[in-house]
């Protein structure tokens, strides 16, 4: 059987770059840059005052002009003044640009002014004191946000200071997403005895929308004839299909037949993983099938531990989960499988701790709801200790 | 002067509950429960089938029977068979009831079919073999989500698995962000040499985003009169004003007066840290103004410091941030401030390590892009330790 490290490698290889689209700027957070952002300018574009205050020259000071005329006032926005008595001063602010002929600013908190005279006490000053020198930061041309970013609300700002008001970013995956079975109806029915509602595909629609991904859900009947013809044509429209169900050993399990005789070259059918091993995943050409098992701690798991990096890596982030989590009591698993455990997190003095939340199974879903995160069990130890770290899945934000 | 540790509970101390509205289950994730969910039936809602294999008697197989006739099938979704004979079988599928009369399933795995007749290889069964029990996870009635609960993808199953189509969630708060300062353009536009884009109001829509809040941006020239009018217009029609500039001891820093004059009352005005020192906020009746200073690293801290737990606080999150993370190397910050320092995070088996990335201070955005977090230094001391543990605020998800 696939290991989940073997798996992972296959999903890996598959990647697809779905090309480049163009967004407004402020529509780009969570999406992938694709394109270098650079300084139009310098940063900042002028000498700017950072404090409010006089603007002198220190030349005068260093004489030992303490007592300073105010010659105007130099306010953000305004075109550059000149000080025309260099013993004299401007009054300036924060963010304008400092005046001709000055090059240090005193801030107010340090003077006294009257009758249009402003006098400092202080002994001495500092080069380019509260001044933000011209090309400090960032010289016109420096790279200031490479391409292949996850961009946040730090880039908005950028994007917007160098004037990208629209941007390019890696175009999404078109997406469907299927479920299958016969005993499930819709969330506004009220289920007969036998039948239960559709859940797994809005948890799917929600975790891709994590990922800016907006996905397209569909029903399909345990029908193999039926399933065949929808399929085909939605293979033919949609980059990927993720299905939820039908691939284990049942009788009406037609999924990894019907994708087959559609031509989808099965990459691996089942991993050495608990929940979610009858996982099949497939591509014929350049289109990607990922057909989850239809528990929804299954699906769920498999989506964070398969779908996501696959993702992440065909929008061109590098790809590595880093996350850890140190289990924090003794925990016992006897199969010789990875065993994605239900953990709660906690945080404590920058360490993460994973208490084990164990639900009744794979079907358990509302043992979701109680959990944060998966904590990656390997599969070559049934003991794992109290203080070991392990990889952990999370699905929260807060 | 305010300390941080008092302006944040000035501000805690006037959240405000927005109430409650009603949304399709599916637009709810980042959102904030305002019911509690419960089980509108037992979980699962019958004894259910969580194997394929067939489903028999445990008592025909105690007394020695190891070969079962196959009287049927029995699918997911369709109604419950009855075995007639106790000691034959009937093929039962993940997700199905399991048929009356039987009580074990025993998997195709450990089976050999031929001619109608299942054999079984074993020599002893568990009491509900691969059978998910009906009310097993819960039971009709039990709280599966409580209120006050904030959304991720694992709720969205359970709003669907119950059949709640719309929720109800706590209500946001009407938000307006104002820029002030003649010196800023529209981001479409070319800057003359002594003006920059505007930048902070669009992080600031960006950073709000996160919280799930679509707040407006607005742009108000430096004039006094001009600023009376339309704050005025903006107070009675938003819950909220963010304001970003205006705010320090500038000529054209109106705002504060400005406010006063409109009848906000100023609860305080400039707060001991850094960057963000001249913070001002107050409030209207139920009015709320967060007018922070206009430089980009101070206007995201505070947001991110201020804003969030009020946001937070307001629908009904018990707030606590306890993200924290280990300081990588030693730091010294003389001023008597509480300086929120610039880091990136690395994660490092379960620890969250925090580096600094010291920019050129508080108008200098790009730096934000090179860094994670704002790592929260007291104020009551200048030497910061390697390997000593402080407050984060993050504004990366990945």
């Amino acid at each position: 059987m696939t290991t989940v490290k073997e798996a992972l490698e296959i999903i890996l290889n598959n990647a697809i770059n779905f090309g480049v689209e163009e967004v407004d700027f402020l529509n780009s957070v969570g999406r992938v840059l694709k394109e270098d952002i650079v300084a139009d300018c310098d940063f900042p574009p002028f000498n700017r005052v950072s404090m409010d205050g006089i603007a002198i020259s220190s030349e005068a000071f260093n004489k030992g002009i303490r007592a300073f005329k105010i010659e105007g006032i130099q306010a953000a926005g305004s075109q550059q003044l000149i000080l025309q008595n260099t013993e004299n001063c401007i009054e300036a602010m924060t963010g304008a640009m400092l005046p001709n002929n000055t090059d240090i600013v005193i801030q107010y908190e340090l003077l006294t002014i009257e009758n249009g005279i402003a006098r400092v006490n202080l002994d001495e000053v500092k080069n380019f004191q509260n001044v933000h020198l011209k090309g400090l930061d960032r010289k016109v041309g420096d790279i200031l946000i490479p391409t292949n970013t996850l961009i946040s609300s730090a880039e908005i700002g950028v994007f917007a200071t160098v004037g990208k008001s629209t941007i390019k970013v890696a175009k999404q995956p078109k997406v469907m997403i299927i479920s299958t079975g016969n005993e499930l109806v819709e969330v506004s029915d009220t289920p007969e005895e036998h039948q239960i509602r559709r859940s797994n595909v809005f948890t799917l629609v929600s975790l891709l929308e994590r990922l800016n991904i907006k996905a397209e859900v569909t029903h399909m009947a345990d029908d193999k004839n039926s399933l065949l013809t929808k399929i085909s044509a939605l293979i033919n429209e949609y980059d990927v299909l993720l299905f939820s169900g039908a691939v284990s050993k049942g009788k009406f399990d037609f999924i990894p037949e019907v994708l087959s005789n559609l031509g989808v070259e099965k990459l691996f059918h089942q991993v050495k993983q608990r929940p979610g091993k009858p996982f099949w995943f497939g591509k014929k050409e350049n289109k990607i099938v990922f057909a989850f098992p239809g528990n929804p701690v299954s699906t769920f798991v498999n989506c964070l531990k398969y779908f996501y990096p696959w993702h992440y890596k065909s929008v061109g982030l590098s790809f590595e989960n880093k996350n850890q989590a140190i289990l924090s009591e003794d925990y016992y698993f006897k199969p010789d499988l990875t065993y994605f455990l239900q953990v709660k997190l906690t945080q404590k003095e920058g360490k993460l701790f994973a208490t084990p939340i164990t639900g009744k199974g794979s079907a358990d879903l509302t043992n979701l709801v109680d959990a944060d995160a998966f904590l990656e069990l390997p599969d070559d130890c049934s003991n794992f200790t109290n203080g070991e770290v392990f990889s952990i899945l999370s699905y929260r934000s807060f």
